[in-house]
């Protein structure tokens, strides 16, 4: 079926319900940012495989709202789709709604299926299109039908990791989370997203590419705790571990019978933005449950000691896997033919290597030349570069270990530099030193990191349109919350034991792209006159490319900054290397 | 009557009425910050003098409600007041409310003066109260029965100023506001904050202390605008010119029959922080006005070009002012007795001689020592310090020209100066610097120069406890929004025409305040690949002492940038000085 065929399809779906526009999101049940196969609507429906996106179709218009950053990609893959990009203004704002209410008219009908829509999302929907007399119907699933051969739910294994991993027992995050759903007025607390139930009760799967979670549901009362799991997918010992720990197992899709039995005015807590509509208008009185950030992600997003004591070992395993890659890089370039996509299996097989690697953490950006001011770009058979003894290389790559997930940026040239690639280098690798190291008041926001971030490259008026770091999951999510350094004014402390990308970039259209990165773990300074001080531990470990360094763009604490970070990984690293590549490792951070 | 006699009075109302709550806020019906006298309710019931505060009286407690600028000076004036100090975590969160909330319980009754709480206010002690079956009357002025001497309404003479002065039309301006009034959906707009008033008709008057304003209210719709104001205090042609302009005047108290008169349904913009609740409870269905930030507030913070160059002309006339201060004392420091006082009308004087000067803009801060520390001292003739030759002065001062407002701080040294001295001033500066200098995105907001600026205290662990940077008017308020710059996640955008101050700090409690002040001009820079750009004019002028600065914590660009900022004040001031007044200021601002 060709997606032309799909989209007229749908539309004889809609004429049959009187439908007038039916929305797509990019999304599923769990609100997740990566999708099982059964939820990838967008890319069935259209072609598009971004992971921001939303489609809308009317009789006469059909169209995909997505963000700058999937623009090119949009441009190509919806060729002869039938669909035409709508370019967004603002990320992540849903614009579409404003396009629905001006194009629609009282008596129109919108549907789209609450699986697939946030609580959020569905409410703004429905305060936006209500008062205009708009009806709108969230229960419908127009792809179902034509789509033959939907794939099915994921259902591969999941396990639990021990205490000695995770460093806290399941029993004791429950009674944390139990303690703030209290707080918060609730009895009950409804979690449906798959990291913070991963979290909650140290479980670990394979459901969905790049995130080790597992499909499931969680809900909380003031005594009992059940998980909504396929149970087949749990070993039995580690079903009786959850049982010793007071979690109730019960089939995944008996959520919504449980649900319906909640006593009707027994408050429920809620994340109205990792919630699905579908679920939360199962819950009796729906409307008057309690909303807020999940207690689990805030919770998740500090790392105890143990948990940062295994991302600092498997950071180490990181940097040993990079390194080779790197080495074999520079030995193979002018040897053999090399490509984006061929490099990203070698730097995959590298990681494999390693003890305790599970898969990547999210797909390998290899860019080269032009394909490095894509910041989202991923190789394709259609675009797959091969590389030549020239020009700059972004690969931006991460693992899964099941001690921790690694998430860096580096830029290597593969040959020939030019001045303005060393000073574009200079400033973004200033900015991240100076993120890295500065300290900040407790209590500070992550704005305020980006700021700083920023401000060198803002000197010689360049920035990047992306923000300057993510929350980074423990052997979880690579994109986790609370938390995040952008520009944006959200209102989150950082917190002790949280982990970040620190991650400038700086993008010349059609010629290169340059980001940096290191993820960095929150730490306690000193206490002075002026109050308590944090900083950041640099926890990354992988040689930063000194030949593309331009000295005088640099401050000496800059310089001292690189030449002791590199030291650091040489000396972290080197213990586990061949003598070869120790002394290959040896040149790429001697001091300059 | 002593302040416990009061607190007696009080409470016998209170008991008269059945109140068990009484609240009074630091405001007037036009939500000023500085208030005329007839308002200064706090002041008459307890003592307490500050900016900043709320009282709340039951039964049997007795408190006032302040931030950390105002501790050391609450205790001392609370004494024996019969009030208490209780310490505001967060400045400006009414924390009081929680407070009554826990304190009472149903059936109690908590009474207020409506004409002096906002909007905002109001609304959210009848939100946090009301679930709890807490009655609340907002019509209550218990003062008023024991304030025998209550001053009446200021009563003193506003003018006009022309169109030369401020660069635009007094009917150029209300289209503005109307425009975006009718955008915004509202047939009314409300104006009750009185610098908004004073912008939009071009008006200035003198019943505030420091701010050039005018008792009054206006009214808009989409075809006639209404000034309440008492008529006596404009001479005919100013009256004439606004009648031209087709604005109606009214009386002042008329403005209760008009909004009485409007049409039920007919939707009234207000800005629910700058609107006091009697005067909205006047609305018809109040409860469907249109919320939003006045349109003036925004308008009137971007200067237009007449304005931003007449504020350049007054930065001379204030530089000259405060050359001939600064000389004057270094000159008269060890010849005579010297106070926090004198020197304080000293500063006046200077600043009197000065064409066009009308009066201060706020009341001078000279913290002589441990003063300095005090980020809001005000000296009295309790407190008021003699200079001798050693040690840290500091003053915060400011000037009402017809032309432009000023607002500067400069901090010498009368003799002997501390490494310790030379450090901290030497941060400071370095912060003010980096903010002064920074380029930054347009779109960029006030908590991003917020963090550039503290960057250089932050990385020796030093903070300041009060923002970076405010909002001054053009001969108007010295504090203004909608901008700010501080560590806030307040979402106004910097733009294109904002005056702002930049004046980090550091504060050594006992010993002595650091602060270095500057205004500075959101200019246009260049667009770049990268987007556009913005950039800062520094507007004052007066030189920044050089012998408190140590140069090695200066990057070299900070040190071109001191030299070639004192060169620039030499060169605009030194034609309007005496010969030796010139041969001084050549020395202060020679190049290090």
């Amino acid at each position: 079926m060709t997606y032309t065929e799909k989209l007229l399809g749908l539309r004889k779906k809609m004429k049959e319900q009187q439908i007038d526009a039916y929305i797509i999101p990019s999304s599923d049940p769990h609100i997740s940012e990566y999708l099982p196969d059964r939820f990838k609507c967008i890319a069935f429906a259209s072609g598009f495989t971004g992971s921001a996106g939303t489609l809308v179709i009317t009789e006469d218009f059909a169209g995909l709202w997505t963000d700058a950053r999937y623009f090119v990609q949009a441009n190509e893959q919806l060729k002869d789709s039938g669909f035409q990009l709508v370019k967004l203004k603002n990320q992540g704002k849903p614009e579409y709604i404003e396009w629905l209410s001006d194009s629609l008219t009282a008596g129109n009908k919108v549907a789209f299926d609450g699986k697939l829509a946030s609580v959020s999302i569905a409410k703004h929907l429905i305060a936006e299109l209500q008062p205009s007399k708009i009806l709108i119907d969230g229960t419908v699933d127009l792809l179902d039908e034509i789509w033959t051969d939907r794939p099915g739910l994921p259902n591969n294994e999941a396990y639990l990791l021990d205490e000695k991993t995770v460093g806290a027992a399941i029993s004791e995050k429950i009674a944390k989370v139990r303690d703030i759903m209290l707080k918060a007025g609730a009895k009950y607390h409804l979690i449906s997203s798959l990291d913070d139930i991963a979290w909650l009760f140290n479980i670990r799967g394979n459901d969905v590419k790049c995130n080790p979670v597992v499909l499931s549901f969680a809900l909380l009362s003031d005594k009992e705790v059940t998980l909504f799991i396929d149970q087949e997918k749990l070993q039995p010992h580690d079903q009786e571990k959850l049982k010793k720990a007071g979690v109730h197992i019960a089939a995944y899709d008996q959520l919504v019978d449980s649900l319906a039995k909640l006593p009707v005015g027994g408050s429920v807590l809620i994340d109205p933005k990792r919630t699905c509509y579908a679920v939360y208008t199962q819950i009796p009185q729906y409307e008057n449950t309690i909303e807020g950030l999940n207690p689990t992600t805030r919770l998740k997003a500090i790392k105890n000691t143990t948990e940062a004591e295994h991302i600092r070992q498997t950071m180490v395993k990181d940097g040993v896997a990079l390194t080779r890659f790197f080495k074999w890089l520079e030995e193979n370039i002018s040897q053999t033919t090399l490509t984006e996509l061929s490099i990203t299996d070698k730097l995959l097989q590298f990681r494999q290597q390693q003890e305790g690697f599970v898969n990547e953490s999210f797909d390998t950006i290899a860019g080269y030349l032009a394909h490095g001011a894509l910041p989202h770009y991923k190789a394709t058979d259609q675009s797959n570069a091969t590389l030549a003894s020239k020009g700059l290389l972004l690969i931006d790559s991460g693992g899964q270990y099941r001690t921790g997930t690694t998430d860096i940026t580096r830029v290597i040239s593969l040959g020939e530099l030019t001045d303005a690639e060393r000073v574009d280098y200079t400033l973004v690798l200033k900015g991240m030193i100076e993120g890295s190291t500065t300290t900040y008041p407790k209590g500070s926001r992550g704005y305020q990191i980006d700021a700083i971030t920023r401000k060198p490259l803002w000197d010689r008026l360049r920035n990047y349109g992306h923000g300057t770091g993510h929350g980074v999951g423990f052997f979880l999510n690579v994109h986790e919350g609370p938390h995040v350094f952008n520009t944006a004014n959200i209102d989150i402390e950082i917190e002790e034991g949280m982990v970040t990308s620190i991650e400038p970039g700086l993008y010349r259209e059609g010629r290169y792209g340059i980001r940096i990165e290191n993820l960095v773990l929150s730490i306690a300074d000193q206490e002075t006159d002026f109050g308590e001080f944090m900083a950041f531990e640099t926890l990354t470990l992988c040689y930063i490319d000194t030949q593309l360094v331009d000295k005088t763009l640099l401050d000496q604490k800059h310089i001292d900054w690189l030449n002791s970070y590199n030291n650091m990984v040489y000396e972290r690293i080197s213990p586990l290397l061949e003598v070869e590549e120790q002394q290959w490792l040896a040149e790429k951070t001697a001091i300059i």
